[in-house]
């Protein structure tokens, strides 16, 4: 049997809203179970830009990327057309190259999916097809700011 | 730390061809990671089709069908532009209403994204925003043509 | 030669703000073409909402779909990652069962894509793959709120 | 009124098979408008491949990407979840950086879309967020099999 995330609901430390539009259902009338991963993005791209990381940035200036390492998703209620939902984050644990966040989309306080994602940080080195990818320690710019995070 | 996904490479019993174009890839030059999911996708339905299970059909006739219900994913590495992967499927387990599935991306053999899939069969009443959905037993039929996968 | 579109730049009588993720991006670096339609459709039904008409409710109580009858697009620049983009949207001609739109998708006044959509209004009469779908005039209380745009 | 394309039915001289998954449709129940800008552009790659010419070592070698620069697309009838499509491209004309395609994606040889696709070829100069890009002549390479097309 696969694990199910049962973590406990902490209070979110970031979110943002998420209109559904047609593009984000299917033929069964809710939204595609892969667009889910579209909003844990949108959200931890805001959480980033909000403690003033920039991803365009960094990797133009360091050469950094974000990369999702592993995804753990539950689907417990759908998602549907017009619904204006809420995309949460909390920092779970910051190791050496590492961010463990667990995520959620919920409506009116009611989680329809919860997931947990560790991203790791790494460094581009060469350009287009030939680049290649190495896990490089969190820049200490950035992981002074995810150590204040409340 | 997030459970990773550690299953035996056993020999998957069903494999389709995807062809990477610019629609499934993203700025940073590799496949967007929400974008596995549709690959999964793709191949259970047609792993379901190569069983004799339309779910167009199983939609219209019995009012049934396939959710998932979790997801677990680990990313290996970057599928790229104009790549030729090879989309794979194991069944692990079928319980009364629910199907785990071994899935993986793989480029020559070399797995990019391995992952777990839980589906549940759930039945549709009522129609359009007012439809609901509860768990229903897998169909007699599809559970027959389940049983004799290899 | 294609047809351009040239139309003149007349104030925008709607508009939304657009911020492009990862998910809207391409390998090229750049806003994949097909995106900039999920953009314009999210600023129609913003403006439509903003008129007073919900789409799942004309769904629901009336049967009634907008349905995209033809789009012409400019591509005039590309947009990138991160970009703060802006939707806009000004109503061209109403017509008995359609509407004619201008539609364009701009960074700081600059246009990076034009386009001209017609929509007509559908009503849906059947369910699930055996619906059908034929032209039915705009309602009364819809034509009188379009009526009315500045 | 928008400008319709009636184009004459000429043979199509390069077709692909387009499956349709529940990741291209949407709670209207057919395939979302913006995804059959993504089949035109999988048959434009594939009849690329077909003359030899991969767009990855295009980039890679001559820095050298295929724009699109305008389109124009009339939407006849609807795809539906499950049908096995068929998306075609005839060549309409070549420039000298520029090449106008007819596309289609049709069901049992009756049209559901129909459009007309405009290609620019663009150099990028520069990497990353710096990159700039400028219309380019079509390598000669690329030309001697544009005009063997028969």
């Amino acid at each position: 049997m696969p694990a199910m995330l049962n973590f406990p609901l902490i209070a979110p430390m970031f979110s943002i809203p998420i209109r559904i539009y047609y593009e984000d259902t299917d033929a069964g009338g809710v939204v595609y179970y892969a667009n889910y991963l579209k909003f844990f993005e949108r959200c931890r791209t805001e959480w980033a830009r909000s403690l003033g990381c920039d991803q365009a940035s960094l990797l133009r200036d360091e050469g950094i990327v974000f990369v999702v390492r592993s995804v753990m998703l539950d689907y417990l209620a759908p998602g549907r057309l017009d619904d204006l939902l809420v995309a949460s984050l909390a920092l779970e644990k910051i190791g050496r190259a590492r961010i463990d966040l667990l995520q959620s989309v919920s409506r009116n306080d009611t989680p329809l999916v919860t997931g947990r994602v560790s991203i790791v940080t790494v460094r581009t080195t060469g350009e287009g097809e030939a680049a290649r990818m190495s896990a490089t320690p969190i820049p200490d710019s950035l992981r002074q700011k995810l150590e204040t995070c409340p």
